[in-house]
């Protein structure tokens, strides 16, 4: 027996025909979306302001029909038991009440908010900035679950920025719809909500905010959760609804087989991994970083981006944190900053700029730069939750070399996931060992090594070059009945670990040392003691 | 009727034959020294340590002599009626009671302290920092108009590390001689002490410290500035002797003619540049930067370089103030940080690297890109004295692009000017006018408008190719007689000012208010508010 997982991440969906009880990989699919980012203009022309990210999703209907018709040749059909889709999340879109895009219909063709509005749309900070404020005032007893801070990416800031900006769309909107619900959808011609994106998207602990708060943002928004963001909420790990005739037939499938409930691409690799429960962090660390973690109880952790009850498996309390700029950090530098020489040594070797930065940095020993960096370039995440920090590099000198700089981002990294490590420990979510997936995790094992000897701990590395789509085949398998719980789904199929990365005692004191001048300059430039991060963009924002 | 003055920098000597009354170059010449710095190892194989700066005396003898015997081909040789010399300082040899340098003798061939140790020469830090500590415990008087702080490039922490480490070369030397004390006593067969050079670099204020303070530091070294600097002082302006027969024959010029008081390189661009008077500081913008200065009274200021009565022009204050680095860190940057294709496209059109930065620099608006800098790449000279603070940068995002942090690098050294000339006016020693000379101030006209627009007040750039030179033949033709005094000689053959950048008072504005975060950083990082990169430093040193 199979299942289906398919990822739909940024720029490609990927899906992967998975034995249904040990997870092995029959065969893979991946497709580009024809139109990528729409962040300059429609394809129509309509030009779209600076921080827009849309995208078309016609896009993602045929990447999903594509890869489920291409993995339904790789098996006998009748042995495909079951789907599972994860995407990022909130990528959102508004749809009419069959399921159809606005953005289909010609009157809202050249209208922006009518398209599909991903996750790095950062267009509605206004909204969100205000959506913080009210409910900091009103004191909402959800904003602590939320790290203190509403999130520019977020559900609602999003919906309500329809609302100002294009009121006709929102009134033509039967639903608010994040992209995975939307997929869903498609497949199984039902409505549904899934509940991880509602919760650590949409304010939903089992219940939304108060209409008070919503008609404090704006009078017409005030049944915005009802009237935009309604519909049947499904849990993670059950069942979402049945795969219709009409689909089956457009991708050679069995009629009726059942489609998980929706999830987010990063806590679908926490199963993927094989983690079946609390004290195991997993980091997947790609151009950014998110830390996903269980415990057995619900409580408030500062700087988080959000903590859900089932939210990653069912039974856990899920806790979500992140670093917004990691593996793009490191791409920046060597757009930006590797000098000529290493560009053509590197060719010259046929190696990556990266790779060469890297071979050079190794041979560094840890603290001899005497460089120093907070890792802000696109802000702070966790624990710090703001956006208008930007980063520092401490102790350059005439001697400094580039190799030095690259390594002393990479450090700056790893202080910045024990800050976020430290800070659940702190709160009361133990964290027992330290799991690491994503780009930078599997191309980059000095990054890998620096980590386990900053966090001194070991660094489990997960092979994952199919992991989210794994991971949704786990939820798959689930929803089949194949496994009775996600937990036990997990150990059955989950990937494992491909190296571990052992701390080195004398680097990892050496680290210490380092770790406590980088919290002293976090805590200084981030936590309000010195804002001239802030007046530095407040000049820049003037001139 | 013509004047020679010869410049000796670091790594050549440079002359002119000028118009004794106007100043106008007839020639001028240059020679690179054969052996250049001996910073690795003797011309015998000898190795040096770290921090190690030396140089062949033998090297500036045939400079010397080459660069008199070329400019006396430039005219006839009995209108050239006065020779004037600089040199870096404090540059410093060992000499025998004939004035030759220990090195020339085989005994002494192989031992490094024997040789001639340049300015930059940094291994008598320990030297330098105990002298430091035993003139603020004793509170020598004479301390505070060396800003607190006595410099390892200086004469007697150099003595003393020969003293300590080379006993034989301490006892075998007649004289320890500044280099162009020893070039002028190879022309006038006359050994004579510069007050420049004494007043600036070797502590000495109408009279040398007491003999408890040097027996402090080592009994032997009690007597040393009696036995080992002594000799006539010849003043600024003044003649420290005349052309010897020999030396006349060597070079075909007339003997007899006036030799000038040898000066520092530095400061003779003063008179150079036209410079009469007090107020008007002059920066030599180069590598690094010197901020030269004169006063109607002797005072001392925090964080200067020296102090010195008569020290520039005779009936003056002369104060220096220094940068530690300045063009030194913008040439890291560009061969550190400047990336491939910048480096393509500048070759493409036939530029420098840094002309193309500067070139896209100068499209920035003032304060656009949110960078702001510490310029500590080489430490800080002035106004803190502290070579253990590095250099720092903040404000970077994944949107920073190379021509923003070069620029930030120009801004940094601006706002350190603006530091030290803020100090000397707080410390009683007015300002009015802001004179640049040094590469570049000539070479980059975006850096000049910067620091018009940082100080708000105008720059006037000097035309000052053969600067220095010219500043030795300003004095060679006071030495002479052709001018009564070096103010009237400095009006009549300065070279004058070839540009002037006037402020723009939207920039300065903005300006202003990076300047304040700029000393809010400079005093939380440099005046002990937080130690971070000193701690860097440590660890570094250990690892």
């Amino acid at each position: 027996m199979y299942v289906i997982g398919i990822d739909f991440g940024s720029l490609s969906g990927r899906g992967v025909l998975a034995d249904a009880a040990t997870g092995r990989e029959i065969a893979s699919v991946s497709m580009d979306y024809p139109h990528a980012v729409l962040d300059r203009a429609l394809p129509c022309g309509v030009p779209l302001p600076a921080d827009w990210a849309l995208q078309d999703p016609q896009d993602y209907l045929d990447v999903l029909f594509y890869i489920l018709s291409t993995l339904a040749q790789a098996a006998d059909p009748a042995q495909i038991v079951g789907i599972g889709l994860d995407c990022t999340s909130s990528t959102v879109l508004p749809v009419d009440a069959q399921g159809v895009p606005l953005c289909f219909d010609a009157r809202f063709r050249r209208v922006p908010h009518a398209y599909m509005m991903m996750w790095k749309h950062h267009a509605a900070q206004g909204q969100a900035r205000r959506m913080t404020e009210l409910a900091r005032r009103r004191g909402e007893p959800w904003l602590p679950l939320y790290g203190g801070l509403v999130n520019a990416e977020w559900f609602f800031p999003k919906l309500l920025q329809v609302l100002e900006e294009a009121p006709e769309v929102y009134g033509a909107m039967a639903h608010y719809a994040e992209a995975v619900d939307f997929l869903v959808w498609q497949l199984t011609g039902r409505q549904t909500r899934s509940a991880a994106c509602l919760g650590y998207k949409a304010f939903y602990t089992g219940r939304f905010p108060d209409e008070a708060f919503f008609a404090g943002l704006n009078p017409a928004f005030a049944r915005a959760p009802q009237e935009k963001a309604g519909g049947p909420v499904v849990a993670l790990g059950s069942c979402a609804g049945r795969l219709t005739q009409a689909a089956a037939a457009r991708c050679g499938l069995t009629p009726g087989i059942p489609v998980a409930a929706g999830n987010i691409d990063a806590h679908v690799c926490v199963p993927a991994a094989g983690i079946d429960g609390p004290g195991k962090l997993l980091a997947i660390i790609g151009t950014s970083t998110c830390h996903v973690v269980m415990g057995e109880a619900l409580r408030p952790v500062p700087g988080m981006s959000g903590a859900v009850w089932d939210g990653v498996l069912p039974g856990y309390a899920g806790y979500e944190a992140g670093q917004s700029s990691v593996g793009d950090q490191f791409h920046w530098f060597e757009r930006a900053c590797a000098p000529e020489c290493v560009a053509q040594e590197a060719r010259a070797r046929g190696l990556s700029v990266q790779a060469l930065l890297t071979e050079r940095a190794a041979r560094l020993r840890p603290g001899q730069s005497g460089l120093l960096a907070l890792d802000w370039w696109n802000g702070n995440r966790s624990v710090l939750a703001d956006a208008d920090l930007s980063g520092l590099l401490m102790g350059l000198t005439l001697r400094t070399t580039p190799e030095e700089i690259y390594r002393a981002l990479l450090e700056s990294t790893a202080y910045g996931a024990r800050v976020i490590l430290e800070n659940y420990r702190a709160h009361g979510v133990p964290v027992d060992a330290f799991y690491a997936s994503g780009g930078v995790a599997l191309k980059n094992p000095l990054a890998m090594q620096i980590y386990a000897d900053v966090l001194n701990l070991p660094v489990h590395v997960c092979e994952t070059a199919n992991g989210p789509a794994l991971g949704s085949a786990i939820f798959a398998s689930v929803a089949a009945g194949v496994h009775p719980t996600a937990a036990q789904a997990a150990r059955a199929m989950g990937s494992g670990v491909a190296r571990t990365y052992r701390p080195d005692g004398r680097a990892a004191a050496v680290y210490d040392r380092l770790y406590g001048e980088y919290v002293r300059l976090h805590d200084r430039f981030g936590r309000g003691g010195d804002e001239t991060m802030k007046r530095l963009k407040a000049i820049a924002l003037e001139a």
